[in-house]
């Protein structure tokens, strides 16, 4: 299905106009331009996108679970049948090789037929009913049944390295869209060509589902003001963010001052520590070091489950040789953009010029001559424990395939870098049963700086499924309560409403005595099933 | 058991000094102060709680849901072993009567009795288990296990209409200590002593159940200087308020501009609306000036449930004059400080002296010789439907009993004040079978506006049950996805932390396979209370 792209906003079953600030896809592993031109949304068309997601709210959050789900996968059937050119537009703008964004793409439409499945089930809306007793002394026992509402429109932000998973229509939208909220996304400027062709996918699937106007819209912005104006815009009621520390917390502040907060969600940096106890160390140095290698390196190091800092005590010369001769040998990667690219070159330089840490491994910049704007040559530090707990500057992220090993002492100093962590959406683990047992602690202590724990393996894939958390306490996340990957996902964007001695008929399906979807509920506080009495 | 007040912080099993800014107990109805003075907490004090909870933090959260259940379970009969010298001395410290301590204290201990069974049934952590599969392809999939895990030391401010039920062992502290976080609780001015009586009910609890030290504090503050220290400080990670707009408004703000802002929950103010629909009112109009009444005036008007505005249409002069004369006839009540009686006299004299609204029911204030120093009357006004949407203020809360009646001339005017409604607690619908049907758009709109929607009632009751939402969006509360009663309450200081490949012996027990509290878990997207294979 060829899509000309056009360059115009997507406002609702409309175009945006073409009178708006330019911006370009830009290939990054060229630093050619691409085309068409994209235009920068004007303030009236963020106010109709915004209006037209608030008045399609009624109608859209009172879909079945079925006719959501039903949404879900034929935006997912839109995506697959753009075939090809998708891929090659991601690909162009992103620098990301064509393997890689056909695994995105899958992993982008497996997931939005993940949610569809959570919704056409339905339980995920947590109903409650406490049965009422007119006859309870002394005072009646009121009828109380409450479930899981959207919030109403929501924003969200794409992000710069995932061009469809993260992005359009990727995590934030998927379970926006599944929960009941219309929403309005905003193109990350990398990689607006495929938000055009994923964005037209979405608003088909809506005009083919025949759902109101302004479920979906899509909008350009090629400086601040319209991603500004967009927090803090009143018909908006949550945000979902994926990006830098930098970005997320000057929207978060946005979004806090407004005369009407809303929750707000940014997914920023993380250096996903990782922990290797000493009988892992002594026993499985060389497969460890091919590993982190592969996770430091993974997609040119641009995750945010990239392992940053990597701390091992004991014997760890092996390893670190190990290692350091693995980010030797990689290859010149292209980056996403010359932004990230330049923030890495400075990043890695910063670094090296550091007193008291040693670059093991910094594989000399290409030349100009022939390489590409964006080039990324991978980096490997290292520092003792008392450096790193000094500094707490060692805890930015640089984004890109760089790592720094830190080496403890003792047990304490572990457990002392451990305690000076900031929050991180991961920690990982190496160890055998014995450092278990003997580091049974510091889990406990890591649970509290993270959202996940991994053991014997690496942070940089994070699965699609019921139990995963992808989030953290501050500043990984703006809201460490919640998750931006997996099932819980769809818990973001809704709030608890309860109905009080309501008639039946004026309750949502979901409350009914009748359970006519047969979800499951908590009935006087136990799960169950079963529809209520003898209806 | 008679107790001895001392005027003293609770630090862990300490008490503080009593160097700092003295406060005390007044009876409202007699302005006279009571003994002993109270003493503000010192910063060293407080960081002294904070470092405690925090210290106790891992050992606390590590318990099982049936030792939690049983400290709760302790509190509930010590508050109970207090006796009549506890209700005395709220009764007197709040103005009031007996017969409602004795009511706040049932439901305070049966909060208590109702969060033990939660934690001890032990599924409302929402364990989810994603069973691994090393031989998938194209990659193996990973064994993915996540809970709910507390948060961290929680600071709990207390509310002045509930000297037990919503301050020192109320909620917010009830929830918080279920899911397994320590807390400082701040003492609210107006009833130091009901805090020091139940303060060392939970000390003396969580001694005798050998708990660390930290789990439980109490301070005292005669200004704000310790209330914002307390928000502002790095060993809590999350707060529960409960009392007026300013005063949340004012933390929410310190809360977010943290380094690391934390999870903040305030329950504010609110008014509530009621629309009595046509049926309804012309069938039903003295039976409900009756209920309304009762709900305006319970408790001196002083819930947040109060109903504040009351919206009526077609022909309701029978409505208005049946309530008119009820609130005239109201006796004078005495408030539980002079700050909120001399608020509510100069709410209500301000409102008499708008334009455009008329004062149906304004019982003059008793004289001074003989009244009491907090007396309150009871106060109807009434306004058209244009003179209310006109006028954003006329949605600030009046706390105290006064209702304002709005009358709509058509049904358009209802959905306009409807949609000009900011965030609530409650709205209330008061309707025949066919005004539901006619009105079913009112509910879609005001299911955006409110947390809870009672029909045919009140909504000054708050029934603790599995289902029970009290909150609401902005400015109802801080943050409109959580209740701050109820079943749901428990998952407010709380996080997902999630476990990838971890062998059984270091999971937390609800994840472990043999499930050997046998609680309910979500198992690959399934709802079940079975351990997993053959374990």
């Amino acid at each position: 299905m060829p899509v000309d792209l056009t360059g115009q906003s997507i406002i609702g079953y409309r175009r945006g106009g073409k009178s708006g600030a330019e911006l370009r896809g830009i290939d990054p592993s060229t630093g050619e331009s691409l085309s068409p031109p994209y235009y920068s949304a004007s303030r009236a068309e963020l106010d109709d996108a915004a209006r037209l997601a608030a008045e399609s709210f009624p109608a859209y959050n009172r879909l079945s679970g079925k006719q959501r789900g039903a949404f879900l996968r034929r935006i997912a059937e839109n995506i697959e049948s753009l075939g090809d050119p998708l891929l090659e537009r991601s690909s162009r703008e992103s620098g990301l090789p064509m393997a890689r964004m056909k695994f995105e793409r899958g992993r982008t439409c497996s997931q939005l037929r993940f949610f569809a499945e959570i919704v056409e089930e339905g339980s995920w809306v947590d109903a409650r009913i406490d049965v009422g007793d007119a006859a309870r002394q002394p005072a009646p026992k009121p009828d109380v049944r409450s479930l899981r509402r959207p919030l109403g429109p929501v924003a969200i932000f794409c992000a710069s390295n995932f061009p469809l998973a993260f992005s359009v229509p990727g995590g934030d939208t998927v379970s926006a869209l599944a929960s009941g909220n219309p929403v309005v996304v905003l193109a990350h400027y990398s990689h607006p060509g495929s938000a055009e062709l994923a964005g037209m996918a979405i608003r088909n699937a809506a005009s083919e589902s025949g759902l109101p106007e302004g479920v979906f819209s899509l909008l350009y912005d090629a400086g601040q003001e319209i991603a500004q104006a967009l927090v803090s815009h009143p018909q908006i009621k949550g945000v979902g963010f994926t990006g830098s520390r930098r970005g997320g917390t000057a929207l978060m502040k946005i979004a806090n001052a407004r005369p009407t907060p809303i929750p707000f969600y940014a997914e920023m940096g993380s250096v996903n520590p990782v922990f290797i106890l000493p009988g892992a160390l002594q026993s499985r140095a060389e497969s460890i070091a091919k590993g982190l290698h592969g996770a430091v390196t993974l997609g040119v190091g641009q995750f945010c489950t990239n392992p940053g800092v990597v701390v091992t005590s004991g014997d760890d010369a092996l390893f670190a040789a190990q290692l350091a001769q693995r980010v030797s040998g990689t290859p010149v990667g292209v980056m996403l953009n010359r932004g990230i690219a330049t923030a890495y070159q400075r990043g890695i330089s910063e670094r090296a010029a550091r007193p008291n840490i040693s670059a093991r491994a910094v594989v000399a910049a290409p030349t100009a001559d022939g390489a590409s704007p964006c080039g990324a040559t991978a980096a490997l530090f290292a520092t003792d424990a008392k450096t790193w707990v000094a500094d707490h500057t060692l805890q930015d992220e640089i984004f890109g395939p760089s790592t720094l090993l830190v080496h403890a002492n003792t047990r304490d100093e572990i457990f002392e870098i451990a305690r000076q962590l900031e929050g991180n959406l991961t920690a990982t683990i190496h160890g055998t049963d014995d450092d278990l047992r003997d580091y049974a602690d510091l889990i406990s202590l890591l649970e509290t700086k993270v959202g996940r724990i991994i053991f014997n393996g690496y942070p940089t894939g994070v699965e699609v499924c019921h139990a995963m958390v992808h989030g953290g306490p501050f500043p990984a996340t703006s809201d460490g309560r919640s998750t931006s990957v997996g099932g819980r996902a769809i818990l973001r964007f809704t709030r608890f409403v309860c109905f009080q001695d309501f008639p039946q008929s004026a309750l949502p399906p979901e409350l009914q005595d009748a359970n006519s979807h047969g979800i499951w509920r908590l009935v006087d506080g136990k799960p169950m099933q079963s529809k209520i009495g003898s209806v």
